[in-house]
C-alpha cells in the first residue's frame, strides 16, 4: 500500500516517473495490485503535471510490455499503417489500405472499435456484408503476403494495459494529456508489429486537438516513441472544423470512399488521402521518394488499380460489395432557411447528428446501424439560395430521423459574405 | 457519466467549486452513482489545484448535509470541544474535557479510531478497565448535563461521507490538502453539535502540518469553516518536534494525564492545556475572559477539582479508574551512548516505536496492547552523562521490544553544546 502511494504522490509532487516507476504502475494495473482509484488518481496527477517525452517513452514502453508482441518479420517486408486521431467523416483508412497496396507496399492494420460520434474503420467495413474483421494471426499475414492488405480487428492479447487504461480515462476526465494519448496510440502500433507509421492527427472544433501548437505536441511525442523503437513516423496535420467529405455514417462512408477509389469523390478526401499515400510509401522499402510516391498514387486512384485492390482485399476478407447496393433508410433533409454564403459546417454537431441517426455508439456495448448517417450537401465556401438542400438524415425510425435532423440544422451557419478559405492540410512533420 | 466527468474537467481546469458542484460530489460518494475512481481522480485534482476558502466551506457544507445533525439543544448550554491535528503523546483531551468541566463549562466529544503511531483517544480511555466509550445521544445529553464532560464514539450516521472520503485518501495520496484536512475535520464537529472549538494545531517533523506557514493556513480554513456556521473557533498552534510530556502509549498516557489533573506532570503537557483551557471557556456563556479562564484552571488543576471531575467522568461512563494499577509490561531501556546535551527527541522515531511495542494501528482492524509504549527520561535542552536512562520502551514480548528498542534508540540526538529551547506554543489565531 506504501509503495503505491508513494508512487502516485512521486508523480503529485512534480518528480519525473522513469522506466521502473512506469512499469510499476503498468503492472500495477494489469495485476490489480493497483487499485482503479489509485490509477485514475495518478492518472489526474499526470495530467495536471504533464508529461515529458522521456516519461511518455518510458510509459509507452511499459505499455508494450504489458502484452504480446507480434512478429510480423516472416513477411521479410515493412508493414505499414496510418493511425487518425478522429475525425468526424474520416473513411481515409477505406482509400489508403487498398491504395498503398496498389502501389506496392503493404499495410496491414489492428483497429479498435470506435466509440463516438460514428463507428471506427472497423464498423465501416463491417457494413460490407459479409466483411470479417476477426483474422487469426496467419490469416492476417497470409493476406498481407497474397495482396498487400488486411485490417483486423486489435488481439486482447496486445496491451491489455491499454483496454484498462482508456476505460478508467473515458471515465475520470483524464483523456486530454498528450502523453497518454501519444504512449496509447504508439504502443499498439509498436507491439502490433508496425514498422512505418503516417499519423493524421486532426485539430479544430470536431477533433480531440483543439489547436496546431496541441496537435504537434502529440506528433512531437509520437514521433519520440517511435524513435525509440526505430519505427518511423511522419504526421500530417488536418483540419477538423468541417467534416471530411460529405458522407458521415459507416456504409455511406464506404460508397464515399469507393467514389475516391474510383478518381472521383470529394477534393478534400482525396488531397488528405494523397498525402498520406506519398509519405508512407516513401517510409517503405520502394526506394522512392514522396514526389514519386504521390505520382504513382494518384495514379492508381484514376487508373482503376486503387479500386481493384479494395475489390480483392473485399473478396478475401469475405466482403459482397456492390457499390450502392444496400438497404437505403429514409432521409429527411434541412434546406437553408436564407440566401447567402455557407461559413460553417459544424464537425462536431454534424457527428452528433449521424449518432443520433444511429450511426454511433454512446456506450460500447450498444449496436450501431450501418445504414444510418447524414450526408451534407454544400462545404464551407458554397453560395446557396433560401431553400437549397444542405444535407440530408437518414435514420431508421421517425422520431430518431426528426430529432437528428435538429441537430444537423444547427451545424450550418450562413452568412452574407463568403469567409476567407482554410487549407485542409495545415502542417506535416 | 457525462455529468460526472464534466465535474472532473471543471476542477481540473482549475475552476471553482461551488455550493452545486461541491453537493453533486459528496451525494455521489455517499450513494455510489460517483465511482471510487472517479473519486479519487477529483481529489487528486483538489490537490493538485488547491482548495479556495469559499470551496473549502461549500465543501463543508455538502459534508455536513450527507448525514445525520445532531441535536444538543435541550442542553440549553454551548457544548465546547477541541481538535487536535495529531501528534505523538497527546494527552491533552484527558486533561482538557474534565478540567473545562470543573471550571463550569461543557466539554462533549465525539471521537474517532486512531489510526497512526499511537491509538486515538479512545484507545487511551478504554485502557481504563470497564470505560465505555459507546453511549447513545441520550445517554451522551445526559451525561454532559449531569457532570459536563463526556467522550464518546462518533456515531456513523454523523457525515457518512468522510469516512469514505478518508478511506479514498488514505491510499490514493491525497490526504495533504489543507482545505479537504478543513472540511473533514470541521463537518464533523458541526454536525456533532459543537457550539464553539478550539484546534490544537500540531507544527513539526511529527506533525501533519510541517511549516507554521501550512499550518495558519489551516486554521484560517477552519475558522472560515467555523464562522459560516456561526460557530466560534480558536486555534493554538504548537510544536511537535519531540513528544508532548513523556508518555508515549494509550494507558501510559492516561497516566501522565492523572499527573497533570493532580497539579503535577511534564510542564509543556499542563502549559498546552492551560492555554486550550483558557480560550475554550471564554468562547463559552460563563462570561469571563481568557486571563479569568486561565486562572480558574490552573486552580482546578492544583486543587484537586480537575481530578475530581476526571474521576466522576470515568465512573459514569462505567471505567474503575485506579492510578498506577494495570498490567506493567517488561521494559528495555536506552542509555545515553555518550555525554553531552540532548538537542533532539525525534516525535516521528518515538512514535513508530511506540507503535512497533504494540501502542498503535497499522490497519484500522489491528488490535492495539494499551500497556504497552515508550516513557522517555529526558527531553530536550537536558543534560546527560554516557549510560544514563534515556527512555524505556514496554512491549509484551521480547522481539516487539528488542525491535521498538533499537528504533528509539535513533530517537535521540545528543551534541557538545546544548540548542536554543523553543517555546511549545508558536502562535495562535
Amino acid at each position: 500500500m506504501d509503495i503505491v502511494n508513494d508512487l502516485i504522490a512521486w508523480k503529485r509532487d512534480g518528480h519525473q516517473l522513469d522506466d521502473l516507476r512506469m512499469q510499476a504502475f503498468i503492472h500495477g494495473v494489469v495485476d490489480g495490485s493497483l487499485a482503479p482509484y489509485q490509477a485514475s488518481a495518478l492518472l489526474m496527477a499526470m495530467v495536471l503535471r504533464g508529461l515529458s517525452e522521456a516519461e511518455t517513452v518510458s510509459l509507452a514502453r511499459a505499455m508494450v510490455a504489458s502484452g504480446k508482441m507480434l512478429d510480423l518479420s516472416p513477411l521479410r517486408r515493412p508493414v505499414l499503417d496510418k493511425h487518425s486521431s478522429g475525425g468526424v467523416g474520416d473513411k481515409v483508412t477505406l482509400v489508403l489500405a487498398p491504395l498503398v497496396a496498389a502501389c506496392g507496399g503493404v499495410f496491414g492494420k489492428m483497429s479498435g472499435r470506435g466509440l463516438g460520434h460514428t463507428g471506427g474503420t472497423l464498423d465501416k467495413l463491417e457494413s460490407i456484408p459479409g466483411f470479417r474483421v476477426q483474422l487469426s494471426q496467419g490469416e492476417f499475414l497470409h493476406q498481407l503476403e497474397r495482396i498487400g492488405v488486411a485490417v483486423v480487428s486489435q488481439s486482447e492479447r496486445v496491451v491489455p494495459a491499454d483496454k484498462i487504461l482508456y476505460a478508467l480515462r473515458d471515465v475520470t476526465a483524464t483523456v486530454d494529456e498528450a502523453g497518454l494519448i501519444a504512449a496509447s496510440i504508439m504502443a499498439k502500433k509498436v507491439a502490433s508489429g508496425t514498422a512505418a507509421l503516417v499519423l493524421d492527427i486532426k485539430v479544430g472544433s470536431g477533433a480531440f486537438m483543439r489547436t496546431l501548437e496541441d496537435a504537434r505536441r502529440l506528433g512531437r511525442l509520437c514521433a519520440a516513441i517511435g524513435a525509440a523503437f526505430d519505427r518511423p513516423i511522419r504526421c500530417l496535420f488536418t483540419a477538423m472544423e468541417q467534416p471530411l467529405g460529405r458522407a458521415v455514417g459507416n456504409r455511406l462512408e464506404v460508397e464515399e470512399a469507393w467514389a475516391v477509389l474510383t478518381g472521383a469523390g470529394p477534393a478534400d478526401v482525396r488531397a488528405v488521402v494523397l498525402e498520406l499515400a506519398a509519405m508512407l510509401l516513401a517510409l517503405s522499402d520502394l526506394g522512392i521518394d514522396e514526389q514519386e510516391a504521390g505520382r504513382r498514387a494518384a495514379a492508381a486512384l484514376d487508373d482503376g488499380n486503387a479500386a481493384a485492390h479494395f475489390e480483392r482485399w473485399c473478396l478475401l476478407q469475405g466482403g459482397k460489395w456492390r457499390p450502392g447496393e444496400f438497404h437505403q433508410l429514409a432521409g429527411a433533409s434541412v434546406r437553408a432557411p436564407r440566401g447567402g454564403w455557407v461559413t460553417g459546417v459544424d464537425a462536431f454537431q454534424v457527428g452528433r447528428a449521424a449518432q443520433l441517426a444511429g450511426a454511433g455508439r454512446q456506450r460500447a456495448d450498444e449496436a450501431i446501424d450501418l445504414a444510418a448517417g447524414v450526408v451534407l450537401a454544400v462545404s464551407v465556401g458554397e453560395q446557396v439560395e433560401e431553400g437549397d438542400l444542405l444535407g440530408t438524415v437518414f435514420a431508421r425510425d421517425g422520431r430518431r430521423r426528426a430529432a437528428a435532423r435538429e441537430l444537423l440544422a444547427r451545424a450550418f451557419t450562413i452568412a452574407n459574405a463568403a469567409a476567407p478559405s482554410v487549407a485542409i492540410v495545415l502542417d506535416r512533420l
